[in-house]
């Protein structure tokens, strides 16, 4: 989608309701953190639906979101074994243009932006691990070990040191924070330019998508929010009031389905393929 | 989708070649399988790649695509233990309007078909296993054992006695065929009215929606194809005069997109998704 677009998806700690175990837990989580790269989705905010472990299953989700969002060659430095990871073997990778590829050292070139980690400290350099043959020396001494930083590489003189630079233009991958409010009061608090609701009582996205098209045109700050498996957004939000107050919209983007529900992965995919395709247009 | 058209996807027979195990396998065509039914694809033809296990491939993924079509009370009858199927215990039930539910005896309403299979038969009946607690028996006596069959019921004076009908109008599941022959060879024998094939290389679909609407109200008999993970359909037909003279459409359904790759299973969500709003339009 538009780079200049700030876009936000919004799940429920109650995504992963209808999964029984750890397995399927994964697989959910995983597909949906391929949607959100595929279709540059810059922020997701959990939102808490206030069942019983609603903590722990939010942080469960941000696990697992931020292990795929982390460059492979630094998974092993940031995440030390948690149960959480224990099938995290099998998740796709991302492939987006923030998880680099390990290439020769001689390949490198000067100004390339890579992820790394500062691992260890001398008296003259801190040394990132960027997923290289080698360390990368940075001349800053004030560079907290084990956090995730962008590195901008310099060549001189045959020899590689690094700068801490701020993410750049291309998409750059996405952030995941947990919410401790209901919908209603995440949503007021985010303050949004648009919020789009994705449900199967909404209107059909073939009634308002020219206006729709125009929204998504005019604003830049666009949350996307989506219900939980066994309770879309209009149980979640019990006050009928509250969502005409607060939601530009309620939509179905699956005219005509076939099948009793739609589960929130497979939800996302085509939710963000059609706005993808009015943003785009 | 439209219930007057006849939707076609084509799959080739190395779809699978991501996949390093049966889990794996399995996780991407149930995906694929849940796609299909949410948007009411009639017949799924698998056609063949010539990669060195090119029929054995297909063979795995016509079983898991007949497995989850099957509704899940003939499961067992229809399909004995097989390698294929080790991991089927994963995959999540399609709940389209062909797998009914268990009800009651006395809850079942004359004239609801569902899908059966004859289990045993006697002097005058032939009986049908149809998800019940009792058999339902059919007067007619040359029906097949272990058939799969649409058995339309009927209550008299408290027995229930069941007849042989064809598909009902509702969305009533696909067919999954394999094709010998290559996808080029396997289009001409189709000789679908329209024929749409996605790749990444293929005219953006914000450029030429308008005329793909008109061309999916026009036509009936709409064939979708898709590639290989790693052989795109550019690559799969190596002459380009062919793709010209066969392909009314090539399109790419994701502009922008920010992954190396889009897998399959996540192209087809996002590219029924896209059809089926310009269907439903």
């Amino acid at each position: 989608m538009s780079k200049i677009k700030n876009l936000i998806l919004l799940l429920p700690s109650s995504l992963l309701e209808d999964c029984s175990d750890n397995l399927t837990k994964t697989i959910k989580v995983g597909l949906i953190a391929r949607a959100l790269s595929i279709f540059k989705i810059n922020n997701i905010t959990i939102y808490n639906t206030q069942e019983k472990k609603a903590n722990k299953n939010s942080i469960f989700i941000k696990t697992i979101l931020d292990y795929m969002d982390t460059p492979q060659y630094l998974r092993k430095i940031l995440f030390p074994l948690k149960d959480e990871l224990k099938n995290a073997g099998l998740l796709s990778p991302l492939e987006t243009p923030h998880h680099k590829r390990m290439v020769e050292w001689k390949k490198i070139k000067t100004g390339e932006v890579r992820q790394g980690v500062i691992v260890k400290k001398d008296k003259r350099y801190s040394y990132a691990d960027v997923g290289l043959e080698k360390l990368i020396p940075i001349p800053n001494l004030k560079l907290p070990i084990n956090k995730r930083l962008n590195i901008k590489i310099k060549i001189e003189k045959k020899s590689l040191s690094g700068s801490i630079v701020s993410d750049p233009d291309e998409y750059w991958g996405y952030k995941t924070i947990i919410s401790n409010d209901n919908l209603i009061e995440t949503l007021k608090k985010m303050a949004p330019d648009l919020i789009i609701g994705t449900s199967k009582y909404g209107e059909l996205i073939t009634d308002i998508y020219e206006v729709l098209s125009r929204n998504l045109d005019m604003n830049t700050k666009i949350a996307i929010v989506f219900g939980s498996p066994y309770t879309g957004i209009y149980k979640i939000v019990k006050n009928k009031n509250e969502i005409n107050d607060i939601f530009n919209y309620l939509i179905n983007f699956i005219p005509n389905q076939s099948t009793r529900t739609i589960r929130t992965e497979e939800s996302i995919f085509i939710t963000l393929g059609i706005i993808n395709f009015l943003i785009s247009k």
